[in-house]
Protein backbone atom coordinates (compact mmCIF):
# COMPACT_ATOMS: atom_id res chain seq x y z
CA UNK A 1 0.00 0.00 0.00
CA UNK A 2 1.56 3.49 -0.64
CA UNK A 3 2.21 6.12 1.94
CA UNK A 4 0.96 9.63 2.17
CA UNK A 5 2.36 13.37 2.68
CA UNK A 6 1.25 15.89 4.60
CA UNK A 7 2.99 19.04 5.47
CA UNK A 8 3.32 21.42 8.65
CA UNK A 9 3.10 24.84 7.88
CA UNK A 10 2.93 28.32 9.96
CA UNK A 11 4.85 31.92 10.60
CA UNK A 12 7.84 31.77 13.11
CA UNK A 13 7.51 31.71 16.88
CA UNK A 14 3.57 29.81 16.67
CA UNK A 15 4.32 27.00 18.07
CA UNK A 16 4.58 24.70 14.85
CA UNK A 17 7.88 23.26 16.33
CA UNK A 18 6.25 21.91 19.55
CA UNK A 19 3.30 20.77 17.33
CA UNK A 20 5.56 18.49 15.44
CA UNK A 21 7.00 17.04 18.34
CA UNK A 22 3.77 16.37 19.95
CA UNK A 23 2.16 14.80 16.58
CA UNK A 24 5.65 12.87 16.23
CA UNK A 25 4.60 11.14 20.11
CA UNK A 26 1.39 10.85 19.13
CA UNK A 27 1.81 8.86 15.93
CA UNK A 28 4.54 7.05 17.46
CA UNK A 29 1.87 5.85 20.04
CA UNK A 30 -0.33 5.22 17.36
CA UNK A 31 2.28 2.87 15.81
CA UNK A 32 2.02 4.71 12.36
CA UNK A 33 5.18 4.09 10.19
CA UNK A 34 6.03 7.69 10.12
CA UNK A 35 9.10 10.06 8.38
CA UNK A 36 9.90 12.88 9.98
CA UNK A 37 11.45 15.18 7.64
CA UNK A 38 11.96 18.97 7.31
CA UNK A 39 12.91 22.04 4.78
CA UNK A 40 15.22 23.35 3.89
CA UNK A 41 16.84 20.41 4.29
CA UNK A 42 15.87 16.35 4.31
CA UNK A 43 19.01 15.15 2.26
CA UNK A 44 22.50 15.69 2.10
CA UNK A 45 22.85 17.59 -0.27
CA UNK A 46 19.28 19.74 0.52
CA UNK A 47 21.03 20.01 4.36
CA UNK A 48 24.37 21.65 2.74
CA UNK A 49 21.86 24.46 0.52
CA UNK A 50 19.90 24.80 3.45
CA UNK A 51 23.33 25.92 5.12
CA UNK A 52 24.15 28.42 2.39
CA UNK A 53 19.79 29.43 2.54
CA UNK A 54 20.00 30.21 6.77
CA UNK A 55 23.63 31.54 6.95
CA UNK A 56 23.18 35.35 8.12
CA UNK A 57 26.53 36.68 6.60
CA UNK A 58 25.50 35.85 3.07
CA UNK A 59 23.32 38.49 0.78
CA UNK A 60 21.22 36.22 -1.27
CA UNK A 61 18.42 37.36 -3.69
CA UNK A 62 14.94 36.47 -3.68
CA UNK A 63 15.35 35.10 -6.81
CA UNK A 64 18.32 32.69 -5.49
CA UNK A 65 16.69 32.04 -2.40
CA UNK A 66 13.54 30.56 -4.73
CA UNK A 67 15.65 28.77 -7.02
CA UNK A 68 18.18 27.51 -3.93
CA UNK A 69 14.58 25.93 -1.99
CA UNK A 70 13.15 24.39 -4.98
CA UNK A 71 16.40 23.13 -6.05
CA UNK A 72 16.68 21.50 -2.34
CA UNK A 73 13.18 20.85 -2.58
CA UNK A 74 13.98 18.52 -5.61
CA UNK A 75 16.44 16.52 -4.35
CA UNK A 76 14.25 15.80 -1.09
CA UNK A 77 11.35 14.44 -3.41
CA UNK A 78 13.33 12.38 -5.73
CA UNK A 79 15.55 10.87 -2.42
CA UNK A 80 13.42 11.19 0.45
CA UNK A 81 9.96 11.86 0.09
CA UNK A 82 8.74 9.99 -2.88
CA UNK A 83 10.47 6.62 -2.19
CA UNK A 84 9.32 6.80 1.37
CA UNK A 85 5.63 7.37 0.25
CA UNK A 86 6.52 4.43 -1.99
CA UNK A 87 7.32 2.16 0.49
CA UNK A 88 4.25 2.78 2.66
CA UNK A 89 5.31 5.16 5.34
CA UNK A 90 3.34 8.25 6.55
CA UNK A 91 5.85 11.18 5.66
CA UNK A 92 5.34 14.29 7.27
CA UNK A 93 7.33 17.97 6.13
CA UNK A 94 8.15 20.60 8.27
CA UNK A 95 7.80 23.39 5.93
CA UNK A 96 7.51 22.58 2.04
CA UNK A 97 6.27 24.56 -0.88
CA UNK A 98 3.98 26.55 0.89
CA UNK A 99 6.93 28.04 2.76
CA UNK A 100 8.65 29.25 -0.39
CA UNK A 101 4.80 30.48 -1.95
CA UNK A 102 4.46 32.89 0.95
CA UNK A 103 8.27 33.89 1.93
CA UNK A 104 9.31 34.47 -1.42
CA UNK A 105 6.38 34.47 -3.37
CA UNK A 106 4.63 37.00 -1.07
CA UNK A 107 7.05 38.51 1.03
CA UNK A 108 10.16 38.35 -1.15
CA UNK A 109 7.37 39.92 -3.50
CA UNK A 110 8.98 37.71 -6.51
CA UNK A 111 4.91 36.47 -6.58
CA UNK A 112 2.88 33.30 -5.97
CA UNK A 113 2.76 31.96 -9.93
CA UNK A 114 6.37 32.95 -10.96
CA UNK A 115 7.70 30.58 -7.80
CA UNK A 116 5.36 27.95 -7.94
CA UNK A 117 6.73 27.63 -11.91
CA UNK A 118 10.38 27.58 -9.88
CA UNK A 119 8.54 24.94 -8.03
CA UNK A 120 7.35 22.91 -11.01
CA UNK A 121 8.85 19.51 -10.06
CA UNK A 122 7.24 19.36 -6.99
CA UNK A 123 3.80 20.85 -8.22
CA UNK A 124 3.54 18.59 -10.64
CA UNK A 125 5.08 15.46 -9.09
CA UNK A 126 4.68 15.57 -5.24
CA UNK A 127 1.94 17.25 -4.01
CA UNK A 128 1.03 16.85 -0.04
CA UNK A 129 -2.40 15.61 0.34
CA UNK A 130 -3.04 17.57 3.80
CA UNK A 131 -1.38 20.96 4.86
CA UNK A 132 -1.75 21.67 8.46
CA UNK A 133 -1.58 25.26 8.42
CA UNK A 134 -1.28 26.80 11.98
CA UNK A 135 -3.32 29.92 11.87
CA UNK A 136 -1.82 32.95 13.57
CA UNK A 137 -0.16 36.49 12.70
CA UNK A 138 2.98 36.67 14.02
CA UNK A 139 2.05 39.60 14.97
CA UNK A 140 0.24 37.94 18.21
CA UNK A 141 2.49 34.74 18.34
CA UNK A 142 3.14 32.98 21.65
CA UNK A 143 6.78 33.94 21.33
CA UNK A 144 6.28 37.72 21.29
CA UNK A 145 3.40 37.43 23.51
CA UNK A 146 6.12 35.88 25.87
CA UNK A 147 8.17 38.61 25.65
CA UNK A 148 11.22 36.34 23.33
CA UNK A 149 12.54 37.53 20.99
CA UNK A 150 14.53 34.46 19.59
CA UNK A 151 16.15 34.74 15.51
CA UNK A 152 18.16 32.34 14.80
CA UNK A 153 18.47 32.60 11.37
CA UNK A 154 18.46 35.00 8.42
CA UNK A 155 14.55 34.17 7.91
CA UNK A 156 14.12 34.58 11.47
CA UNK A 157 15.83 37.79 11.81
CA UNK A 158 13.47 39.64 9.22
CA UNK A 159 11.25 42.56 9.97
CA UNK A 160 7.94 42.26 11.49
CA UNK A 161 6.91 43.88 7.79
CA UNK A 162 7.98 40.76 6.44
CA UNK A 163 6.44 37.76 8.70
CA UNK A 164 3.19 39.87 8.18
CA UNK A 165 3.23 39.00 4.70
CA UNK A 166 4.56 35.99 5.15
CA UNK A 167 0.98 35.65 6.98
CA UNK A 168 -1.10 36.85 3.95
CA UNK A 169 0.41 34.89 1.42
CA UNK A 170 -0.43 31.65 3.52
CA UNK A 171 -3.77 32.54 4.37
CA UNK A 172 -3.93 33.47 0.17
CA UNK A 173 -2.83 30.32 -0.58
CA UNK A 174 -5.28 28.08 1.76
CA UNK A 175 -7.97 30.22 0.38
CA UNK A 176 -6.70 29.41 -3.74
CA UNK A 177 -6.64 25.20 -2.21
CA UNK A 178 -9.13 25.06 0.77
CA UNK A 179 -9.55 21.21 0.31
CA UNK A 180 -5.81 20.85 0.45
CA UNK A 181 -5.17 23.38 3.67
CA UNK A 182 -6.55 22.39 7.45
CA UNK A 183 -5.96 25.87 9.44
CA UNK A 184 -5.86 25.35 13.08
CA UNK A 185 -6.30 28.40 14.90
CA UNK A 186 -4.21 27.39 17.85
CA UNK A 187 -5.14 27.14 21.34
CA UNK A 188 -2.97 28.87 24.44
CA UNK A 189 -3.31 25.23 25.22
CA UNK A 190 -0.50 23.40 23.61
CA UNK A 191 -2.34 20.23 24.08
CA UNK A 192 -6.13 21.38 22.78
CA UNK A 193 -3.98 22.74 19.57
CA UNK A 194 -2.15 19.44 19.36
CA UNK A 195 -5.79 17.31 19.48
CA UNK A 196 -7.32 20.08 16.35
CA UNK A 197 -4.44 18.62 14.76
CA UNK A 198 -5.75 15.36 15.14
CA UNK A 199 -8.81 15.74 14.33
CA UNK A 200 -7.70 17.35 10.63
CA UNK A 201 -5.45 14.14 10.43
CA UNK A 202 -8.76 11.81 11.64
CA UNK A 203 -10.89 13.60 9.20
CA UNK A 204 -8.86 12.82 6.18
CA UNK A 205 -7.88 9.11 7.15
CA UNK A 206 -4.75 9.64 7.98
CA UNK A 207 -4.38 8.32 11.34
CA UNK B 1 32.66 53.53 -22.30
CA UNK B 2 30.86 50.85 -21.38
CA UNK B 3 33.48 47.47 -20.83
CA UNK B 4 33.55 44.38 -22.12
CA UNK B 5 32.87 40.72 -21.37
CA UNK B 6 34.90 37.35 -22.70
CA UNK B 7 35.09 33.95 -21.35
CA UNK B 8 37.51 31.36 -21.72
CA UNK B 9 36.72 27.18 -22.14
CA UNK B 10 37.89 23.77 -22.48
CA UNK B 11 38.17 20.43 -20.99
CA UNK B 12 39.99 19.07 -18.24
CA UNK B 13 43.78 19.21 -18.63
CA UNK B 14 43.72 21.14 -21.56
CA UNK B 15 45.99 24.27 -20.21
CA UNK B 16 43.55 26.51 -19.27
CA UNK B 17 45.09 27.35 -16.60
CA UNK B 18 48.38 27.97 -17.66
CA UNK B 19 46.68 30.13 -20.44
CA UNK B 20 44.86 32.36 -17.97
CA UNK B 21 47.79 32.86 -16.09
CA UNK B 22 49.52 34.20 -19.47
CA UNK B 23 46.72 36.62 -20.45
CA UNK B 24 46.66 37.94 -17.13
CA UNK B 25 49.83 38.82 -17.17
CA UNK B 26 49.84 40.40 -20.89
CA UNK B 27 46.61 42.62 -19.64
CA UNK B 28 48.66 43.53 -16.93
CA UNK B 29 51.37 44.82 -18.95
CA UNK B 30 49.55 46.48 -21.63
CA UNK B 31 47.49 48.42 -18.66
CA UNK B 32 43.83 47.07 -19.32
CA UNK B 33 41.51 47.36 -16.28
CA UNK B 34 40.51 43.25 -16.16
CA UNK B 35 38.24 41.36 -13.60
CA UNK B 36 39.15 38.13 -13.86
CA UNK B 37 36.76 35.66 -12.21
CA UNK B 38 36.09 32.12 -12.19
CA UNK B 39 32.58 30.02 -12.21
CA UNK B 40 31.09 28.42 -10.33
CA UNK B 41 32.18 30.95 -8.06
CA UNK B 42 32.86 34.52 -8.43
CA UNK B 43 30.41 36.08 -5.25
CA UNK B 44 30.30 34.89 -1.94
CA UNK B 45 26.54 33.72 -2.52
CA UNK B 46 28.19 31.54 -5.93
CA UNK B 47 31.65 30.50 -3.85
CA UNK B 48 29.37 28.58 -1.71
CA UNK B 49 27.18 27.13 -4.22
CA UNK B 50 31.28 25.62 -5.56
CA UNK B 51 32.06 23.84 -2.69
CA UNK B 52 28.78 22.15 -3.22
CA UNK B 53 29.42 21.45 -6.67
CA UNK B 54 33.15 20.21 -6.47
CA UNK B 55 32.17 18.62 -3.06
CA UNK B 56 32.82 14.43 -3.83
CA UNK B 57 31.25 13.20 -1.26
CA UNK B 58 27.88 14.08 -2.24
CA UNK B 59 25.51 13.19 -4.61
CA UNK B 60 23.78 15.96 -7.23
CA UNK B 61 22.00 15.07 -9.77
CA UNK B 62 22.50 16.85 -13.34
CA UNK B 63 19.49 18.85 -13.09
CA UNK B 64 20.51 19.94 -9.54
CA UNK B 65 23.58 20.21 -10.57
CA UNK B 66 22.45 22.37 -13.36
CA UNK B 67 20.06 24.43 -11.19
CA UNK B 68 23.19 25.16 -8.98
CA UNK B 69 25.31 26.43 -11.52
CA UNK B 70 22.72 28.52 -12.74
CA UNK B 71 21.95 29.85 -9.62
CA UNK B 72 25.82 30.84 -8.54
CA UNK B 73 25.63 32.49 -12.13
CA UNK B 74 23.28 34.86 -11.55
CA UNK B 75 24.45 35.84 -8.57
CA UNK B 76 27.65 35.99 -10.50
CA UNK B 77 25.97 38.52 -13.41
CA UNK B 78 24.30 40.65 -11.02
CA UNK B 79 26.83 41.31 -8.56
CA UNK B 80 30.18 41.01 -10.31
CA UNK B 81 30.21 40.32 -14.43
CA UNK B 82 27.48 43.45 -14.94
CA UNK B 83 28.74 46.06 -12.45
CA UNK B 84 32.07 45.58 -13.35
CA UNK B 85 31.07 46.12 -17.09
CA UNK B 86 29.43 49.22 -16.38
CA UNK B 87 32.53 50.34 -14.86
CA UNK B 88 34.31 50.48 -17.90
CA UNK B 89 36.33 46.79 -17.22
CA UNK B 90 37.28 44.29 -19.51
CA UNK B 91 35.52 41.02 -17.48
CA UNK B 92 37.62 37.57 -18.01
CA UNK B 93 35.64 34.66 -16.70
CA UNK B 94 37.35 31.00 -16.71
CA UNK B 95 34.33 28.76 -17.75
CA UNK B 96 30.90 30.64 -18.01
CA UNK B 97 27.37 29.19 -20.08
CA UNK B 98 29.85 26.78 -22.27
CA UNK B 99 31.09 25.03 -19.69
CA UNK B 100 26.76 24.54 -18.88
CA UNK B 101 26.08 23.53 -21.63
CA UNK B 102 28.71 21.26 -22.46
CA UNK B 103 29.02 19.17 -19.19
CA UNK B 104 25.27 19.23 -17.98
CA UNK B 105 23.45 19.73 -21.57
CA UNK B 106 25.76 17.26 -23.20
CA UNK B 107 27.83 15.39 -21.26
CA UNK B 108 25.39 14.50 -18.06
CA UNK B 109 22.48 14.17 -21.11
CA UNK B 110 19.79 16.74 -19.85
CA UNK B 111 19.98 18.70 -23.36
CA UNK B 112 21.80 21.68 -24.76
CA UNK B 113 18.14 23.39 -24.92
CA UNK B 114 17.34 22.64 -21.51
CA UNK B 115 20.25 23.90 -20.14
CA UNK B 116 20.13 26.74 -22.25
CA UNK B 117 16.41 27.17 -20.76
CA UNK B 118 17.80 26.83 -17.03
CA UNK B 119 20.37 29.12 -17.80
CA UNK B 120 17.59 32.08 -19.57
CA UNK B 121 18.43 34.90 -17.61
CA UNK B 122 22.25 34.96 -18.51
CA UNK B 123 21.57 33.96 -21.73
CA UNK B 124 19.01 37.03 -22.24
CA UNK B 125 21.25 39.87 -20.05
CA UNK B 126 24.88 39.08 -19.73
CA UNK B 127 26.52 36.42 -22.83
CA UNK B 128 29.90 37.13 -23.70
CA UNK B 129 31.36 38.78 -26.95
CA UNK B 130 34.29 36.39 -27.57
CA UNK B 131 34.61 32.70 -25.94
CA UNK B 132 38.40 31.63 -26.16
CA UNK B 133 37.43 27.53 -26.42
CA UNK B 134 40.90 25.69 -26.05
CA UNK B 135 40.02 23.18 -28.46
CA UNK B 136 41.52 20.15 -27.51
CA UNK B 137 40.27 16.66 -27.28
CA UNK B 138 41.09 15.34 -23.29
CA UNK B 139 42.04 12.19 -24.37
CA UNK B 140 45.03 13.98 -26.07
CA UNK B 141 45.41 16.44 -23.30
CA UNK B 142 49.35 17.67 -22.04
CA UNK B 143 48.26 16.26 -19.08
CA UNK B 144 47.51 12.94 -19.70
CA UNK B 145 50.80 13.00 -22.34
CA UNK B 146 52.80 13.79 -19.12
CA UNK B 147 51.22 10.65 -17.55
CA UNK B 148 50.42 12.81 -14.87
CA UNK B 149 46.58 11.94 -13.77
CA UNK B 150 45.57 15.35 -11.17
CA UNK B 151 41.96 14.54 -10.10
CA UNK B 152 40.93 17.70 -7.94
CA UNK B 153 37.12 17.17 -7.53
CA UNK B 154 33.93 15.92 -8.84
CA UNK B 155 33.62 17.32 -12.41
CA UNK B 156 38.04 16.01 -13.09
CA UNK B 157 36.78 12.46 -11.66
CA UNK B 158 34.82 11.68 -14.23
CA UNK B 159 35.33 9.05 -16.66
CA UNK B 160 37.15 9.83 -20.11
CA UNK B 161 34.21 9.35 -21.60
CA UNK B 162 32.56 11.89 -20.05
CA UNK B 163 35.03 14.55 -21.04
CA UNK B 164 34.97 12.95 -24.23
CA UNK B 165 30.81 13.94 -24.67
CA UNK B 166 32.29 17.91 -23.22
CA UNK B 167 34.38 17.59 -25.92
CA UNK B 168 31.68 17.13 -28.28
CA UNK B 169 29.93 19.54 -26.16
CA UNK B 170 31.64 22.07 -27.04
CA UNK B 171 32.27 21.47 -30.12
CA UNK B 172 28.40 21.71 -31.24
CA UNK B 173 27.93 24.99 -29.26
CA UNK B 174 30.53 26.70 -31.10
CA UNK B 175 29.14 25.73 -34.25
CA UNK B 176 26.10 27.09 -33.54
CA UNK B 177 27.55 30.19 -32.79
CA UNK B 178 30.98 30.57 -34.81
CA UNK B 179 30.80 34.58 -34.26
CA UNK B 180 31.19 34.40 -30.39
CA UNK B 181 33.67 31.45 -30.80
CA UNK B 182 37.14 31.32 -31.06
CA UNK B 183 38.83 28.31 -31.43
CA UNK B 184 42.12 27.80 -30.38
CA UNK B 185 44.17 24.96 -31.02
CA UNK B 186 46.59 24.67 -28.95
CA UNK B 187 50.30 24.26 -29.27
CA UNK B 188 52.93 21.77 -26.93
CA UNK B 189 54.84 26.27 -26.32
CA UNK B 190 52.31 27.74 -24.69
CA UNK B 191 53.83 31.07 -25.38
CA UNK B 192 52.93 30.13 -29.16
CA UNK B 193 49.08 29.15 -27.61
CA UNK B 194 49.05 32.50 -25.49
CA UNK B 195 50.02 34.53 -29.06
CA UNK B 196 46.83 32.56 -30.56
CA UNK B 197 44.91 33.85 -27.79
CA UNK B 198 46.07 37.23 -28.32
CA UNK B 199 45.92 37.57 -31.68
CA UNK B 200 41.74 36.39 -31.09
CA UNK B 201 41.27 39.31 -28.73
CA UNK B 202 43.30 41.82 -31.06
CA UNK B 203 40.71 40.20 -33.81
CA UNK B 204 37.82 41.86 -32.12
CA UNK B 205 39.62 45.39 -31.04
CA UNK B 206 39.50 43.72 -27.33
CA UNK B 207 43.15 44.64 -26.78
Amino acid sequence: MKGRFITLEGCEGVGKSTQLRLLAEYLNREGVDTVFTREPGGTPLAERIRGILLDEALVVSPYAEAELFATARRDHIDNLILPSIEAGKLVVCDRYIDSSLAYQGVARGLGIERVYEINSYARDNCMPELTIFIDMDPANSWRRQKGKEVMHDRMERESAAFHAACYRGYKEIAAREPERFALIVPERDKTATHLKIVEALKARGIV
